[in-house]
């Protein structure tokens, strides 16, 4: 495809919000703007797509959004474009008005549905990975995740100052249906005793025999953090299980849940985000489709959509190993 | 009784830690140095009276404190402290540290307890009205009540990210089992459409209404603060109770839990309990014993923990009215 | 005057701009929606006064701004509205929306401002105080003053962190050309050394006199707070005075600056912009004029421009002097 | 060099200090008590170590600082060792203490005196970059600098509000005297107009062309972020400059000064000072010697302290470039 057909883009959300969401489309405006383009926001993710919710975005409406959490764009999962006439619908919106080429930012779901789109149409379309979950396969970190980390840490250091004061054992759930990098991080940032994720299968037995050695060092409060998708079920029947080896232990449970998802991007993901918009626009204008644009070490790459969403992305096993080591 | 009777003065936080108890303590401490008295820091509150975790504190131990939250003198409930035995071993380990005073500084439980013991023995005690639920009576605001205000804000600014990003009602609990103040507050400063507290009695019809007049004119999102004490049952039974009303809202739960307890207390904490420490050190020099030190219209005051305990400290009447006008 | 003379209500921002000032703004709109009265903006202050820069506000439109700093009308200082022809065409612009009266946001110009107007024209004005300063009378606390605390505080206490791991001096100027309230409360709440406020009159000599004895007493860093307006000069100046003294303290200054002004308001600041914005729109309906609404000891007041403007608002001293006990 | 033959393992930290040292730290002695070695801690750098302020760090004491800004060991700049005496005496101390190695944490500094220590003496040195200036070749990121950014970027956000209120231009300083990686990133992160950093060579004719554009497209307020070592002066000087191209533009400076350095470190700092910290242990134990640890790619790499300090660590290009399509 020749740079010379695209004149403009759309630029939608999709899936969860992720902080970082809207330095991701100022940069997507900023440098459409630099090439002489124009943008078109898309609200409601493929929702808006298929019911025509689009207008065009000047410049200076992305004046003073850097800082902010959630998304100007609003975001949705549309279960419509998961059908054949929900995307030939949203085809139609994309054709009515003129639209080129599409950037979609989003996670595994937004992945999935950007590919089979571009499979059957023939708009252009590059992904920008937002997601806090950090389960995108090609790029070194997703939007919002470097975010999420800051939000669960500052949760748990003030959870840490009443588990100190009580000698207390808290059990902390973080997001992380699927993967553990939140997880891992979190606990690695917070010296946690305990670290449980899809990835590592720490048993109930195994976590008891750490808290053991904690108490017996004189350790006298304990952080365990886990990941809501870890195999021995949520913080709160970890709590459970853990007190019928130990009753002694006084423990206390709790969910960080929805907040991690908001707040004011961290710079490292705006940044981030700044350098994937603009990327995501010129790889358009370079030709380039159905890639997930993203960063390894320093530099951009493009990965297909079938491996961004497929291939491999658990967290480093050194890291999983290290927390052996730290707790 | 005479000033000079009082060298050795105990200091002990006890009950549920509160932002601003080492600020607390720090202004014992420098209070005490300053008119040439001792402190003894009891750790672990009643109970370490009871076994004797007692030592002096100087005060280059306090030198960097006042701005962590917790509490260094540790904090646990005693239930040996509501036995006759308990208290009798209690006051032989003041006696055997030639403890002349006693400051206390926690909530309801803690002035209870310091109020039979006061009855009983010849120890005179002043209690520092430390909780971050407010509700002790003889003091405008508790010490750590601001500093969990906005901790809770904080987490709510955060949640309401991805409402607005999703256009969702988001039922979020906040602590308070018996006093509505935190939710009061933290629904008022979150532009809350529902707040439902214990003393405001709000149905979940009227909050269903509330939720509806919003929709109708054009809230795209909505928030709902719960205190864990309102008649209607926790934020998770509430959003089921409004879902059978309202099947069409996409609604989620957050309980923001422990995490509002702790944090660097703020500025507003600090020097509340920079004041009433130091006031309690007078106090217990003044010969005053027995009593609540609190700060009522910026002015000092005492209340007799009887009163502290049981007088009336509800939300003011119009403050909870004015939510009808704002929402 | 009658409450059915007013049906349109303007209101603006001016002066520095202030941490709740949107959340005034929302109150205002909120509770003259509420009696079925419209409200107008005023953008930038008087300048838009007299320049016509004046639109309906709806209610949607500040559905998502009591958590923002700043102020959505924007702010300005007006040479021409201390003009009567200024004035005059204010007044003309007024009446050309059929504006029935005005609610002015911001701190002792802006009052000044409102009191000159109200004189010569037939417009009801009501104040609400909104500076970070706290210096007006009539009101414990403006609009502001809670959040620019926290924000001072949150900056001493990282520069606490390098100030004790370099057993260093940090002279430190926060805010407050006229009046000491915010480096006071700064310095309690950071367990400052010393504080030089315009209130104080502490010397230089006086100042070496108390780093000296931390000195002696073991002190291996310490905190000095000055307001911008205290009579030594800036931080900069008062430690080159000290090192004169004291040439082998190592010691260094920081200037926290405007950051002061801006983040989202506290709690505190948003629940007392609720009240004041809503107080100021039935105080309106009333038929007050010419007054500033303020909250003391919990009670809505009115106070006269006048009085709010002139009438001493100084600290306590019972502050003053409890920061040489506790330093 | 054997394992057994290291049996205590001392650690410093030296130069300004970093958020995320005390995370390190914990590591260092976590780490090692896993192999069975014993740390022990040198306080205020290397002049501790000529004075031998040196003591045994048990586990449990680092049990509570992970999250913690500054540095337990606090920290210094030593003249005296850069004199052959001076290290002779440190020397000396290390063998009274039966020191076997030392892991050093700091900048080039620190690193400096760490090559001429190791050249001259049989102490095995392992250097741990730690420094907010993000100025260490052989490493990604230097412990410190993502907070440092994300405290910038927080104080810029708090400025910005103040700057959209009044549509004003704020100069804002941050560190960096020979490196512009923090006034880049925050300058990206922020959104601004202008970045003044010693590797771009940006005018003051050029900024000024870039803020009359910005005017030009209706920007009504602007944020440049310059660098302490940008060669055209201070944040002062260049908004003088600017004004005497600009004198319409209302423009105001703030230098963020020392806050950067301090604060609880960020998840990404204290993952990254626990990967190094446990790193350097096993580095010391596999023999390793005058090298400096970091992490390039996600994989721990080891470069010699002579690289660490002189080889290029600017800022990418493409970085540098991307601002003038964003801006």
């Amino acid at each position: 495809m020749s740079d010379k057909a695209i004149n403009r883009i759309a630029v939608l959300t999709s899936g969860g919000d992720a902080p970082g969401m809207n330095a991701a489309i100022r940069s997507v405006v900023r440098a459409s703007g630099h090439f002489g383009k124009h943008v078109y926001g898309i609200y409601r993710g493929y929702d808006g797509m298929i019911k025509g919710s689009i207008k065009r975005i000047e410049r200076h409406e992305v004046g003073n959004i850097i800082h902010r959490g959630g998304t100007i764009l609003k975001t949705a999962r549309s279960y419509e474009f998961f059908t054949p006439e929900g995307r030939q619908r949203a085809y139609e919106t994309l054709k009515a008005h003129n639209i080129d080429a599409c950037i979609v930012i989003g996670g595994n779901g937004t992945y999935t549905a950007a590919m089979i789109f571009s499979e059957e149409f023939d708009i252009p379309m590059i992904g920008i990975p937002g997601t806090i979950d950090n389960d995108i396969f090609g790029t070194d970190f997703t939007i919002g995740f470097d975010t999420a980390l800051n939000t669960a840490i500052d949760a748990v250091d003030k959870i840490r100052d009443t588990a100190d004061s009580h000698n207390r054992v808290f059990f902390i759930e973080v997001m992380g249906r699927h993967t553990g990098h939140i997880a891992l991080h979190t606990g690695i940032g917070s010296g946690a005793t305990g670290i449980l994720i899809p990835e590592n299968n720490v048993s109930i037995e195994e976590l008891v025999d750490q808290l053991r050695k904690g108490v017996k060092r004189g350790k006298l409060f304990s952080l365990v953090i886990v990941a809501e998708g870890n195999k021995n079920g949520g913080a709160a029947k970890i709590a459970e299980s853990v007190a019928e080896h130990l009753p002694e232990l006084e423990s206390k449970v709790s969910i960080i849940g929805h907040l991690q998802r908001g707040g004011a991007p961290s710079c490292h993901d705006r940044v981030l985000a700044s350098r994937l918009g603009a990327s995501a626009v010129t790889a358009l204008l370079d030709g380039k489709t159905n890639k997930s644009v993203g960063i390894i070490n320093d530099e951009i790459v493009f990965t297909e959509f079938s491996d961004a969403i497929s291939a491999d992305k658990s967290p480093k096993k050194s890291l999983i190993e290290m927390t052996n080591i730290l707790s």
